[in-house]
């Protein structure tokens, strides 16, 4: 746990200005230690794997604060900044209004806002995706831009006008839109399995906002080929949880099996890697110099 | 979501009346669902990977409430009975009533309360654990029993004085007035890298009262051992959790390694996974018959 | 804190039926209790005024997990029903669903949904009120009266046209078009100073869908003229909380200018006064039976 | 909504250094907002009377993040700094350094720690009160004061030796030995009809650490013979709930008995004045700024 101040390490407008940035998914605060661990230097704090923990859709069916407080976890267990996945901001511009403050409270160092109508639903559901109105929702960005406490607060807006089958000179007219408005960055989002309309996108965005992506169907596409396409940031955006979730599955499958952990218990984290990870040391250590008073 | 009518499938006490019964440890609504679909007939809410999933220390970081969030993730993702790791109640007696109030509102079935000390430290931590006076611990027993609102709900009383190195005889005694105080099952926790401990327990425990054991640290010994002696409960106490760690710190370092997940990809839960497990299709079978009233 | 099985009473869609039911709002748990113990038979749990007592506005900027904790809080204080305010469901038919679920868990008896378009506005409030399509908000009514667990939990479709400046017609067949899709009661809204638009909407509506009014504009009409005109509910909508803040506001400025309580001691309630209503000698009592085990 | 920087003011510590400082009790936002604007220049956020608006008794009944949240709402109401209330640090030294760290986020400048055992009960209650040992409590002002993140959080220390009928000697050692633990300030507490108790102690008080009291029952004696023996902060500690309870009473008994509002309108806060604590009119004119993006 600590204050909003550490979780610096450059902000994510910084990073994304001096070179290409991988942002890890994260559902829980052990993902994000995880992930911070294997020397990630941002954290994507996913609605769709934080939703789907819960065993639930990503569909705003958990409310905005009990997504704050799992990003809350997220931010106390790792020093680099994390990325919050704010879906449409669970509103109009008053919500985001509030999102955005009580991010920056618990120690967020960005939020990601998509143009589709609260109640979103998950981009790769076969579902109808309805668009916000461009102006309302760059009225969105531009209050929270103003609402933010913390300067160096990323406000990154996500395009789903190729999610919900608009023409690609749609979603340019809304990056630049949303980059009038404010936008810190933009994030441009696919479901094809090749990057034809990502590469397509940026051979046309010609202004200095950012733009990162999301391989989650065209993971095939080398990240080199996007870089030299101008992408500066990559989310992998849930492949932390579906790891964990095959796991799961495995593991607790053959336990119903074999009435047995004995068999997996070479596979799966030991205790003791539980105890580093949550530092069970430093509360011995801490009990010596607290338990009394001399 | 469902009533707590819903997480029937036999009470606890009757099902470990009946035979032996196989606790699954989860830490969200996703691993309990895993669980359940894996044949598990109950489910452990484990306070030890609830605590490390959000990369605390089970020495009560959390508080009783954050705690119960979790519960509720858990049991509106499941049909089957949830048994509470309740820890030592988290204070004294009117904190239990209120915890097992609480828990029977939420639709868990039972709670599990340990005879330590509040805060209390995980049992396999090199702290020391400072037990409950026995009377004292009994009592919260009764306080619970009198408080439940559900007649089935079940409180098993855990004794820890193996745990704390005292002599066997007193974990007997623990165990005989935690029965006569109402505990609805006795769950005997040892650390030993064998079940002699546990053996010795079933040995000289005449008492009508079921026991449940969680053999973390003697998976070795087969549970018909364990069965043979008398036990009528096995609790996999982590194993989910520790299956979830090492799939995503090896998914993790190899996506950070390769900058791609290309290479993980088949040996995750695809998308349509995630979909299948919380039901996404009956959310676009329902915008049928609810988007519009015909 | 007591199961939902206790907040009974008669329960609020009977009540309605049998005579007229006087809510009196509540913002928490202690206010929900003076009620009780003024001889209401009903509460309501009120958007605006538990809003408020956050300072914050009724316009959805808390959320409605956070309302829902209020919620808990003060069904768990009281013996008598409680309709909650669900302002418009907190998004589309798939929100409602789960507020429904999650009110009947915590024991709520019912929820008042109005026709409004998500983030509402307070009625009151001199801002622009969008209304809901018809047949959006009968999905949602539908939606939530298939989700509810239990059996006489109340939906109660509150119709905004005449707040939003629509003609009284579209108010009739609103209401004719939620009593068809399954709402329990109807909530007529006006914000005149006079009860005429309420008269001249009872004189039209032949449904057998009870109606329920907030006289709050025109509290000098005699509840008497609108029981004669049909009316069948009468929530008191705002004002225990209206009381408090007012008499907070005159005791502090009385703190402040004279640096002393002793003026205004005579006039607060005392602290015993305040053990009472929380029960206070209960806890010692318990501590007698409960803190050691005999 | 503010960051934690706005509720500035000075901090607590500087401010009783200073002079006489008045705390004046709040339960949620809007009672914080009213004390401010009566003039108050520091915010009590009381453990009993927010356990009491939940109709629960201060005795740990709510867990302490379920305080937190209530904290939040309170910080965000006002500009002016707010000390806490944080009963025992709900635990031992680990619980408070999460708490210290916890009111540093979301933005409290000090907390008071009281000497009693967890769960305690209030001082005013009929019930016995066990104290923390000195070097225990000790070691937990200094855990604290090592984990709070802001400089200027303020530590006070809440020695309660008196109320549980301990000498006087005992409550002047246990002040020495928290001010050498690094408390900022000391609250002695004393439950007499009048101030000879506090008058005792400050006769004996050596130490540059400041005395804060709350003459909740001593309330006869004037503060300028409190200041005069060496107090520097008065904390009226629950009269703003104390007089919201004795109003709420009476509207609604009113309400009850004459079946009308009318009679009690003129007394209570006008619509117009909730909407006015809530700044309604701010909404309206951002939704004319960020409704729409030109």
């Amino acid at each position: 746990m600590k204050s909003s101040h550490e979780n610096g390490c450059g902000t994510i407008t910084a990073m994304l200005r001096s070179g290409p940035v991988f942002f890890m998914e994260s559902h829980n605060g052990i993902s994000a230690k995880i992930a911070e661990e294997a020397g990630f230097k941002a954290i994507w704090a996913s609605g769709f794997t934080i939703s789907a923990s819960c065993a639930v859709r990503d569909a705003n069916e958990i409310s905005w604060t009990q997504l704050l407080d799992v990003v809350e976890s997220i931010v106390d267990a790792v020093e680099i900044p994390v990325l919050v996945d704010g879906d449409t901001g669970f509103g109009d511009f008053n919500n985001v209004r509030r999102l955005v403050k009580k991010l920056c409270l618990v120690g967020a160092r960005g939020v990601c806002l998509e143009d589709k109508r609260f109640p979103k639903i998950n981009s790769f559901a076969h579902s109808k995706h309805e668009l916000e109105e461009p102006r309302t929702f760059a009225g969105k960005i531009k209050a929270g831009k103003d609402a933010q406490k913390e300067d160096d607060f990323a406000i990154v807006a996500r395009i789903e006008a190729l999610i919900a089958g608009r023409p690609i000179e749609e979603a340019f007219e809304r990056a630049h839109m949303y980059g009038e408005a404010g936008a810190d960055a933009i994030f441009i989002h696919s479901k094809r399995a090749d990057a034809r309309e990502i590469l397509a996108f940026m051979a046309r965005h010609a202004s200095a906002v950012p733009v990162i992506v999301a391989p989650t169907t065209y993971f095939a596409t080398p990240v080199s080929e996007l870089f030299e396409a101008g992408v500066k940031g990559i989310i992998w955006a849930n492949h932390s949880f579906r790891a964990s979730v095959a796991a799961m599955k495995d593991a607790v499958e053959k336990i119903a099996r074999f009435s047995s952990v004995a068999g997996i218990e070479p596979n799966i984290a030991p205790i003791a890697e539980l105890f580093r990870l949550v530092e069970q040391d430093e509360l011995l250590q801490s009990a010596r110099r607290y338990s009394t008073f001399e």
